[in-house]
């Protein structure tokens, strides 16, 4: 069991989500976000004539990392959940792994680090596809302040 | 001009928006994150009978700093630019900056830092609306190593 | 006046430091995050034939944008202050804004990117110089949990 | 083996640092920032009266994920190597873990999140204080644009 499960279970309120399913998520997002930080620098050690056909390669690495990085904090974040924020961050994701992937499948034959990004990119896409579904807006009744969702459901059962 | 601005001019490409705008929002984006870093903090540091009420408000304010950094990030990478990508990213910015600007503005009249940073939340909220409908997909025409738009357009004209 | 010096202004309790100079220092830490991601993607749209030669400095942004936007958030926290943690990742954004900038300017003369770029390094580098003689560590007196600075402080006038 | 070892390995110019070793550093920052993250939302959660008491905890958290995040960043990256901020940035991830540690070593007997954290952040101080040593400069013999390490010392050899 990684920290990122321990973690959850830990948390002193009620999580309305399986939390395997998302420990997996966010660990998933993580190493996605390592691996395209590693697929941009390995792609700028490329010889002088590879390096042209790498760029759109590298910006998506770029972006895919700080976007998966980002989704996976505001995954971890269960305190005044807000279903609308994780879904639309969680949509970015989905969109930046894709992207991301594509630009390097197309570099799978001639680059191993691009291959195995690539591979990170389609795992944490097709998770992330499994999680949104069940990222329904819970009802809020009241004010920002007083919406603390896992508390109050937790409270009212 | 802000460095931002300099650099869009700077940018060996063409960039189809607006750089003043464009340039307008990535420091919106900045100063928007800088100040829900600060308001966390400043939440943090208040009289132990306030905080159970400001959680909610340091959580999305949390949210807030690292999807308005990411946002940042990307709108400021114009090389193999991909408008679903940054699509997606502005559209998860603007409910960050939403969520945000509703939970601080609820604590505006008791805390002066909850005042400034929703102000910086819609702000910047409004500078992203303004934004999104110009960030239109461009008519990609090959596979993703070629479509570099800048470039491709600059050597059309 | 930018948020960042208003937001320090509104901070509930003592912070032992300038706010006119604290804010300075952490806006010029964004513009040059900001500046050095745009100088990263700028690298990569210039032609085949110079990206070889720029690999290294794309790589230097894309440590320095990391790590000058980690200093800012760091700085802008007051709450259990600790001038241990502050100086030793403001000596990494000395080290790391000289890198970037020395990286940048061999580039001036060639690439405006990297002339605006080495420009926002070295301004922030100064600005970080002079803030680290200031950064004094305060005299502890407790336990962790109990070390709030500006608080006790604060009380003790 | 996870993806981060994979990456190393398929890095295309040599890498001076045990492979497995320096994989797990990465793999610790990456696990610590997830943890502490997860920590501050937990406390964040916790009941009106131990808010006060976990502020500063909250306060560590935040600095040593954000701390973490960028060592790791800065850790996979080889191209343009630089031993100097390397050195710089992992003694500020020795501080911030070292801090953090502390801060939830003290809420380890009430708080479940705060023991793990705590594990976590000691097990990843331990291995970057393991790491510092080999974080040897290289003999630098050239301006940065040539000094690409890596790949130098593979083609002397």
């Amino acid at each position: 069991m990684t920290y990122t499960e321990k973690m959850l279970d830990a948390y002193p309120a009620q999580i309305n989500l399986d939390h395997r399913q998302l420990a997996a998520v966010i660990d998933a997002l993580e190493s996605c976000a390592q691996a395209c930080t590693a697929c941009a620098d390995a792609c700028l050690s490329e010889p002088a004539d590879r390096l042209a056909m790498l760029s759109r390669c590298i910006r998506d690495n770029l972006d895919c990392a700080a976007i998966c990085s980002t989704t996976a904090a505001v995954l971890s974040r269960h305190t005044g959940y807000d279903a609308n924020l994780s879904r639309a961050q969680v949509q970015a994701a989905i969109q930046a792994t894709k992207s991301c992937g594509d630009s390097c499948a197309e570099h799978s034959s001639r680059h191993e680090h691009c291959r195995i990004c690539a591979e990170a990119c389609r795992e944490t896409e097709q998770a992330l596809n499994a999680l949104l579904p069940q990222l329904e807006p819970t009802s809020a009744t009241g004010p920002p302040s007083q919406s603390r969702p896992q508390q109050q459901q937790q409270q009212s059962r």
